[in-house]
């Protein structure tokens, strides 16, 4: 017997017909002895229908009222998705977020889970009952409002009420069958990982592979919830479903969970990036300050920088920041030229920052000299650097997007 | 400065244009200088929807669950409309019933309020809040469960948060522009009432006219809560709704407010009931208990009843039923013919209950031998006859509906 979380995304319970479907996914973990809490988002296009009813009635409306409202999707399908697994014999109950309670923070709109009081859902298990959790939303006890947490916070939910009820594994079912090495439709020979460390899975998060919300990532690392990715649209009685072995999918993982750890787990890839070069700049202590303070006033969130050596008293400095703050960026440069004293801003939009990811390159050197050469060897010219302890990441033309990633997927012996 | 609870329903709240439209009422009401709570129902329509996917789930649903997703339709409409008052610079925010909290039995999707606690609608006035309470809902406590009171149970909710807040008076604010002394779709002089008393307004709601939930006016006559109903349809920014006077509509109020009462107030008609009439019952004692738990055991509401004394040892007794029950009450009667040993059960579904409603009717006699002698200088034949001491009601054959409400409303001075 496990002690499971499910969680089942927006097209996974779009109508009736998928909802009974979820049930059925339920049902055969329920049938194979483990006790069950199920964390539902909303049905598919039901929170975009409630959050342009607010953006209709006000262009600055209040973030708490419209928690409110946008929660109400996923105590919908909650309580539909209980009366399915009660309508197939599954005893089953519907939670709110107020109601267990889920403690959030007050950021309206994409407030932070502070704790999840499992209490109530362990003691329906006792009575032999699936708990089925309305995801996406909790409540700020001071005041009593539903907080909720933002676009794809289903996720969040998930990992936060399985930490909560101490589950053995967190099932996330999604429109993928798992994480894979790269992105399919770009490499045609990305395999599905078995196994991917929380801080590798935190990295390929942040960089692109959007099965998971980076948010839930963090969750899962900090409070060590296995987190198993698999695909909803399965038939939930395949007869492989129902063996003992591992059912198709990733589990994240700690990493001493991994026996046998890659050097390079997966290739990650980010095309909203663009590129800002501020070229000859009078290089004297506090100039990267003079830079960076007035992007970070203007809310301009910086990624990569490099900033070389000085030739002659001045330096180039480079670094990226999100495409749609390009703009903003060159304009916030613009009105400190004067006071850094640079020779000029450049800056390329079509770009792409390319990552290899895997904790195994913390023991193994040579690994980004590997990367450096493949490209060399295809023509590609590398724009930038930067690198972590897991994680090397180039910035290069977005012309050469696919063949980079194909080429460097070959490299690291990731291909199937 | 006065308190008010102004309540709006499904037809008033349809789309972000007439939530709107209600948040310009609201803001006269502030600007006047109220006090204001403001209770709403659900979209038109969306509960229907929502009914219709628990319906689609399973037809014999968790009625604990269904609650949980229909009062999601209540809490979309709180929201919605508190965002619309800031919009127009009034302070405003919503109400759940689990959040004031408004405590209900455990009778889910048919809940009975046990109370209203106002402390935070009132402690909001004082900041100069707007509260926009949900209605339809509330919580029962013990369970920690959301409730809701049934379809139509907005105006309860009005009503029953009148009362907790001590309102001087509580708005009902619908498709018509008060209570009229008959249907004037039938009685073209039928006229608009000023004022109604408790009582004759519980005969009324009983008795087929629809302007308000039964439930409420119970609750208006226990809390002695004064009940307008006025039109949502009007220009909120209308100057005649801007004046001193009183705006048009039907004050419910205790009757010693009525200064000058009416003998009779009004005329109501109900053409859902159905005739049922057993012949050659052996009169003895017990008769009527051998005919009427059988009735009451298949929870047929049974309503007039009739009984004339008995010739040769045997009677005729008559009674009413909702239609819906016809043939159900006359198979739980076969059911039972050997045992009272009656001689045969005769009915009829073409017959109307008509009603003559007056408090004023306690003091003054000849009512109804006016009622009687006017229907037959019209030929109308009266089938049964029962009276309380504000009502007179009879039953006729349904194709003299018309004719005898238009003649009882002008014998008793009630055209226009």
């Amino acid at each position: 017997m496990a002690r499971l979380v499910m969680k089942f995304g927006g097209t996974s319970v779009a109508n009736i017909e998928r909802i009974r479907n979820v049930a059925r996914h339920v049902k055969r973990e329920i049938e194979a002895g483990n006790q069950v809490a199920v964390v539902v988002s909303a049905m598919a296009g039901k929170t975009n229908e409630l959050v342009a009813w607010c953006r209709e009635t006000s262009s600055l409306y209040d973030s708490r009222e419209y928690d409110a409202i946008v929660a109400s999707g996923e105590q919908v399908t909650s309580g539909l998705l209980a009366i399915a697994l009660q309508e197939m014999g599954v005893p089953a109950r519907s939670w709110q977020g107020w109601q267990l309670p889920i403690a959030t923070d007050e950021a309206h709109g994409s407030a932070r889970i502070l704790s999840v009081n499992g209490d109530e859902i362990v003691k329906g298990f006792a009575r032999g009952e699936v708990a089925v959790i309305a995801g996406f939303q909790g409540i700020h006890e001071a005041t009593g409002r539903i907080a909720t947490l933002g676009r794809g916070g289903s996720d969040t939910s998930a990992v936060a009420v399985a930490a909560g009820i101490k589950a053995d594994r967190c099932d996330i079912y999604t429109d993928v069958d798992g994480v894979y090495t790269t992105d399919p439709r770009i490499v045609p020979k990305a395999r599905r990982l078995d196994k991917i460390a929380f801080e590798e899975m935190l990295e390929m998060a942040s960089l692109g592979a959007k099965v998971l919300q980076v948010r839930s990532v963090e969750m899962a690392m900090v409070h060590k919830v296995r987190t198993f990715v698999r695909s909803s649209f399965t038939d939930p009685d395949a007869p492989e479903l129902k063996t003992a072995g591992d059912p198709p999918g990733t589990l994240i993982c700690d990493e001493e969970e991994i026996v046998e750890s890659e050097v390079v787990t997966g290739i990650a890839f980010a095309r909203d990036e663009a590129q800002v070069s501020i070229r000859h700049v009078p290089d004297k202590p506090g100039i990267a300050a003079n830079v960076f303070v007035p992007l970070a006033d203007a809310n301009i969130n910086v990624d990569m920088i490099v900033q070389n050596i000085s030739a002659e008293g001045f330096t180039d400095i480079t670094f990226t920041v999100p495409s749609t703050d390009f703009e903003r960026a060159k304009a916030a440069l613009a009105g400190v030229r004067e006071e850094i004293g640079y020779g000029s801003v450049e800056g390329a939009t079509d770009v792409v920052k390319i990552s290899i990811i895997g904790i195994g390159m913390r023991s193994h050197a040579g690994v980004a000299a590997r990367a450096f050469k493949a490209l060399s060897e295809r023509g590609i010219n590398i724009r930038a650097i930067s690198t972590s302890e897991i994680k090397i990441s180039v910035l290069i033309d977005a012309a050469y997007t696919e063949l980079a990633v194909r080429t460097l997927h070959s490299v690291y012996g990731l291909d199937a």
